[in-house]
């Protein structure tokens, strides 16, 4: 049986999408078990709403303290050692949770859990892994390119990208059950020439290496038709990226949105097209691709988007399960051995 | 009268797409006068494909050479002197012509143009511009956020990207007649502790130009939110970011595309709301967006996407109009001499 701590007090909208988000995961997954992580009377308040006041498979962790969207990583790091973030955290690292999933403040939740589980042995930074909504081109089927580092690492060496590379690999390896995952790195143009000094190092030794499936380059429009399984890069980049895509989807949607609503005419054919547009929004919807990983901890911790609600929340929880269940940071650690050879704890 | 010079054989197309387009655009502006560059012999054969062998504003220009979309740009420039890109801009160099458009190779296009053209006094390297589609979120409207460098220099310091904010406003202001161009540096976070030290040293440098209207920093997804006018980073992290708005784009409009001809109802459904889509398609259409500058250079050279038809070729040579009516690179001229001092003519 999986269990999971959750911080119930994180994201935009705190216990009002954690909660009912862990109760449909419980219902998805029966092996669960869930701590909810927070101030226990709001927790309780809002299971009763729910009428879930007395779930078997759920567990309340009380914690006094909440880290604010906008706080400081470092002070919330120094100054709420109570917070429904760290105490979730803590779970994982007393080993009473095989992993935590929380909406919080990205920068804080990353600080507070290199913090906290510290890295794996061979492992410098911990990333961000993210999967990017695609498009199979021959098929026409949704797929998933796995995208690190996305925010946590400004300043990348060649050796941190290619740990990034291994790790990414690893878990895509596991997770999505792809054999041989195709590893690429994000570049400005597919020749071998272009590109910054730090990328041409890495994919040199990234060629060496028989461990990974290395495939070269990918430009960023690449991202989205299935040329790889992983695409790596610096988090400056990766985080820029994802927001361009958030930005540009997002768009598209308002102009959608507007043009079917415009006229009285126009609302009436969004009302007859309305079961395509459905299969549109639900093939594009970024609630069912919640769920950013923390790469290379002592322990798993899943990353929800901020503005989660409760659908977006529960795939978020699923991805944990999942890593729980291939137990991602223990394999990352023996091939990180594998390939790197024995490296000092740290 | 405007006279443009015109790399007819550049592109995807070649003379497919820009001799239709070069027509387009005679159309459009009626002091417009072009220069065909290229072989002559095809140039003349599509022209009388399209009835237009002896238009009055029209010239050609013989070119033995072309420059291939996948060519080095130091094999270019060393071997191809007689390319339609090389005499297209040699045009522009001996005043023959106001500006210069090509859909070519970027790669060489850039390295054709710096060496022939030279940069301005007290800039480095010229910097790609382009203004990525956007939308105002109170009133719907359709706006443009100029975002540079998009490709042309990986590596940038201080110096450079507070060039290309410098040039970016003064072109956005005279081009689209915006008064104090709002100036954001591109960033993965709005705080101001977050990002890369080359970053926030810009934009301390910035905050104190009384000439620019510097806003602080945006996110990857306020390119498309209307939040500046003109939005500045690195090539590497622009590009990127422009190609991930492709991808993500072109993965949308196949989803869309895909949904509405599934069934026999779906397609019935596409043909009853084609004047929605239509419209929809019509505000993100990329063709209405074509045309990246090349600014800091001692001339105007319009780059048009590679893959342009005529339509959105016609676009590009408006870019160029417009630049060439606002005398761009004079103007960059005075004001950075007026920002910088004095420099020394490279």
């Amino acid at each position: 049986m999986a269990v999971i701590a959750i911080d119930a007090m994180g994201g935009d909208h705190g216990v009002r999408s954690t909660i009912p988000g862990a109760l449909d995961a419980l219902k998805k997954h029966p092996d669960l078990k869930l701590i909810l992580v927070g101030n226990e009377t709001l927790i309780r308040k809002r299971l009763k709403q729910l009428k879930a006041a007395a779930h078997p498979r759920l567990e309340i962790q009380h914690a006094s303290e909440v880290v604010e969207m906008d706080e400081a990583p470092a002070q919330a790091l120094r100054n709420k050692k109570d917070s429904s973030m760290r105490v979730a955290i803590n779970l994982v690292k007393e080993g009473r949770a095989g992993a935590c999933v929380s909406s919080g403040n990205t920068g804080a939740l990353m600080a507070t859990s290199r913090f906290v589980l510290k890295t794996l042995p061979g492992i410098d930074r911990p990333a961000i892994i993210y999967g990017m909504p695609g498009i199979n081109p021959k098929t026409g089927e949704r797929v998933i390119t796995h995208m690190l580092d996305l925010g946590a690492n400004v300043d990348c060496t060649s050796d941190h990208l290619f740990q990034f590379a291994l790790m990414g690999s690893i878990r895509t390896a596991f997770v999505d059950h792809v054999k041989k995952p195709r590893v690429a790195l994000l570049n400005i143009g597919e020749e071998e020439m272009k590109g910054l000094e730090v990328i041409k190092e890495t994919a040199r030794r990234l060629a060496d290496c028989a461990e990974i499936n290395y495939i070269g380059f990918v430009e960023g429009n690449d991202i989205f038709w299935n040329k790889a399984d992983v695409i790596v890069c610096d988090g400056f980049i990766g985080n820029i990226s994802l927001k361009t895509m958030e930005g540009v989807a997002k768009m598209i949607s308002f102009v959608v949105k507007e043009a079917f609503s415009c006229s009285l005419l126009s609302k009436f054919l969004a009302v007859l097209s309305y079961p395509v547009l459905r299969k549109i929004k639900n093939k594009m919807d970024p609630r069912y691709y919640n769920g950013a990983s923390f790469l290379g901890l002592k322990g798993i911790v899943i990353k929800s988007h901020g503005g989660a609600d409760e659908l977006a929340f529960s795939m978020a929880i699923s991805v944990a399960v999942e890593e729980v269940a291939e137990n991602i940071p223990g394999r990352i650690h023996d091939q990180i051995a594998a390939v790197l050879g024995p490296t000092d704890e740290r």
